[in-house]
C-alpha cells in the first residue's frame, strides 16, 4: 500500500488503509484494554445498571482555536453532558467523518488532542468508527462522541426546580462563542480572547458529594448560550426566572468583541460552564465550592426563581428596567460546536 | 418565525429553529418517555450493569435505495452490532448532520423510515443531537447513530473460536454493496436487485437461548464484506479457516452485476448477516434454528477452522484449487455505508 499524508477515500473502505490507520494513528493514543480489541462494541461492566447515555457531533469550523481543538471539544462536550445529569463519566464512543484529502499530522494532533481530553476527564474512549467522504462532501473532520456514565442516586431535572431556588453560573459568560467567531471572521482582537472549553465533572461531582439534592437541576448552556437554556429549563420547570444583569460575568475582552460583532453574550455558546439551580438555603455553600475549583473561580449567583406562574426569564437591567429574555432566534451561528 | 420547506442554518443553532425541528419532525415519530425529556442526556435503568456499547455513522449515497434508506440502515446497522456481541439492543441515540437546503420532507421521511426500523427492533431513540452545516459542506444527511444493549451471561468473541468450528452464513452475500454500486452508477439491472439492510437480532438471540456459548463468535460482515470480516477473525483467534467456495450463496442477479462492475461479492458490504463460528457438534442444530428465520433461509455451512497455524484464511476454489484470502485492499468503495 502506497503511503499518503493525506486521507484517501479507501482509509474508509473498512479494508487494509482502515486498520493502518487505526493501528498507526489511534491505538497508539486512544489504546486500552476495551478498544484495543477492535470489535463492533466494547463490552463494559459497569457497577449498577443506572445509567446516563448522550450523545453530540461536533462540526466547529475553525477545528482548531484558541483555548481548543475540535478534539479536546468533543470529549469535554460529552463529559459534560453525562456530568450535569449527576452521572460519573466514564466510557466514550468516537465516531470521525474525515474528508478525503485531510492531512494525517492534523488527524494525529486531533486524536493526540482526545486522548489528552480523555485522560484529563478519567474516561476511556471504547469504541469507534471512522467513515471518508469524497473531498467536497464534508469540510475537514466531523465527530461524533457519545458517553456513558454511571448515575448517582440523585436525579438532577429542571422538574425538581422550586419558588426560591438560587441560580449560580461557574464563570463568565459566552467565551467559547464568542473567540469561534472572531477567528472565523479573521479579526485579531488585541487581547487573550478564548475558548472556555473544558471539563466540569470534577466539579459536579464535589457538589453532588456535598449538597446532595438540594441541587436541583444542572446544566451547561453551550449552543443557544445561556438565555436559550434557562428558556428551555424556565419552560421545563413551568417558573419564572429572574436574572440579574449586574451580577453576570462578562469578561471585558468578550464584550469588546461582542460590541464590535453585534453580538449577545448571553446567546453565546460556552463549551465549560454550568448554570445551577440551588435550595436557597444552601446557595452560599454550593458557591463556595464550585469558587474553589480554578474553572469556578469567577463563579456568581445570577438570580433566582421567582413565581411558579409564568414560565420565563426576566432580566433585571442595569438601568432598573426588566425585560424578557427569549430562546434564540434567527440569527444562526453555524458551526460553533 | 419563517416557515421553510428546507433545512436552514438556523435549524442547528440550538434555539428556536432547532427546537421547532424537534417538536414538528422529530417527537411526532420518536416519542418515548425518555426522549420526551429533551435532556442532555437520558437516565436509563438497566436490569444490570453488563452492557455492549457500540457507534457508527452512515453517510451512504444514495440517501434511499432499493431495500432501505439511510434511516434505517443507521439502527439496523448499530442494533446489528450489538446483537453480533451477544446483547439485547435497547437504547440508541440518533446524532444528525444536516446540510443547509435538505428539502424537510426528506428529513421527515428519513426519521418516519428510523422510527420504524427502532420499532421493528424494539429499541428506543432515548437521546439525540442535531448539526446543521452550510451548503456544500456535507452531503444531505449524514447519520451516527450508538448503541447500549444488555449483555448476556456468555461471551462471544474470537478468542473462543477453536479448531474444528464450522463457518456459518446466515445469507446471500454482497446484496448491499452491489445495489448501493449499481444505483450509483445509475446502472439499471432489469431483475430485482435490493439490500439486504435487516435486522440481527431475533435471530442471534434465539441462537444463543438454544445454544448458549456452543456458539463462539459472530460477526456482521459489513465494509470490507465477508472476505475482510474473516481475515479480521482469523487474525484475532490466531486460526486458520477454509471456506469453500462453491457453497458460498451469492445470488444470481448479484453475481450478473458484479461481473458487469468487475467486483467481488466477498469483498461487498452486507447490512442484514451475520457470520457464526459453532462448536461442530452443534453446526447442524445451529443452521436449522437460522434456517427457520425467514431473513436466514438462505444460511449455508461455508467452511470450517482448520489449525491454529497460520492465521489466514483459504478459499478451496470451484476448479479445486486454493487461494489465500486477503482483506480488502486499494479498491476504495466509498460511501457504501
Amino acid at each position: 500500500m502506497k503511503e499518503s499524508k493525506y486521507i484517501l477515500l479507501d482509509h474508509g473502505s473498512g479494508g487494509l488503509a482502515t486498520q493502518k490507520l487505526v493501528s498507526d494513528i489511534f491505538l497508539p493514543f486512544l489504546k486500552n484494554q476495551f478498544l484495543e480489541k477492535l470489535e463492533d462494541s466494547a463490552e463494559l461492566d459497569l457497577a449498577h445498571g443506572r445509567i446516563a447515555f448522550t450523545t453530540d457531533t461536533y462540526v466547529v469550523d475553525p477545528i482548531f482555536f484558541p483555548g481548543g481543538d475540535i478534539g479536546s471539544l468533543a470529549v469535554y462536550g460529552t463529559v459534560n453532558d453525562l456530568s450535569v445529569k449527576g452521572a460519573k463519566p466514564l466510557y466514550i464512543s468516537l465516531a470521525l467523518i474525515l474528508e478525503e484529502g485531510l492531512e494525517l499530522d492534523v488527524l494525529k494532533k486531533i486524536i493526540e488532542s482526545i486522548a489528552r481530553a480523555a485522560e484529563h476527564c478519567n474516561v476511556k474512549v471504547v469504541t469507534g468508527d471512522t467513515k471518508v467522504v469524497p473531498k467536497g462532501k464534508a469540510d475537514k473532520i466531523f465527530i461524533n462522541t457519545s458517553g456513558v456514565g454511571l448515575l448517582s442516586k440523585f436525579s438532577f431535572s429542571p422538574l425538581n426546580i422550586k419558588v426560591g431556588d438560587v441560580v449560580i453560573v461557574s464563570g463568565t459568560l459566552g467565551d467559547h462563542g464568542v473567540t469561534i467567531l472572531t477567528q472565523r471572521e479573521g479579526l485579531s482582537m488585541d487581547c487573550d480572547l478564548k475558548s472556555d472549553s473544558q471539563p466540569l465533572h470534577e466539579l459536579t461531582s464535589a457538589l453532588i458529594e456535598k449538597l446532595g439534592d438540594n441541587v436541583h437541576a444542572m446544566r451547561d448552556p453551550t449552543r443557544g448560550g445561556l438565555a436559550t437554556c434557562l428558556c428551555e429549563m424556565a419552560n421545563a420547570a413551568n417558573v419564572e426566572i429572574e436574572l440579574d444583569e449586574s451580577s453576570l460575568p462578562i469578561r471585558k475582552e468578550v464584550e469588546a468583541a461582542c460590541e464590535v460583532l453585534g453580538l449577545d453574550p448571553l446567546y453565546l455558546a460556552n463549551e465549560g460552564k454550568a448554570v445551577f439551580f440551588v435550595d436557597k438555603d444552601y446557595a452560599q455553600q454550593a458557591l463556595e465550592i464550585i469558587k474553589n475549583f480554578s474553572i469556578g473561580k469567577e463563579a456568581r449567583i445570577i438570580g433566582q426563581v421567582i413565581s411558579e406562574e409564568n414560565p420565563r426569564v426576566l432580566l433585571k437591567t442595569l438601568i432598573g428596567g426588566k425585560r424578557v429574555i427569549e430562546p434564540l432566534s434567527g440569527e444562526p451561528l453555524p458551526r460553533i460546536c
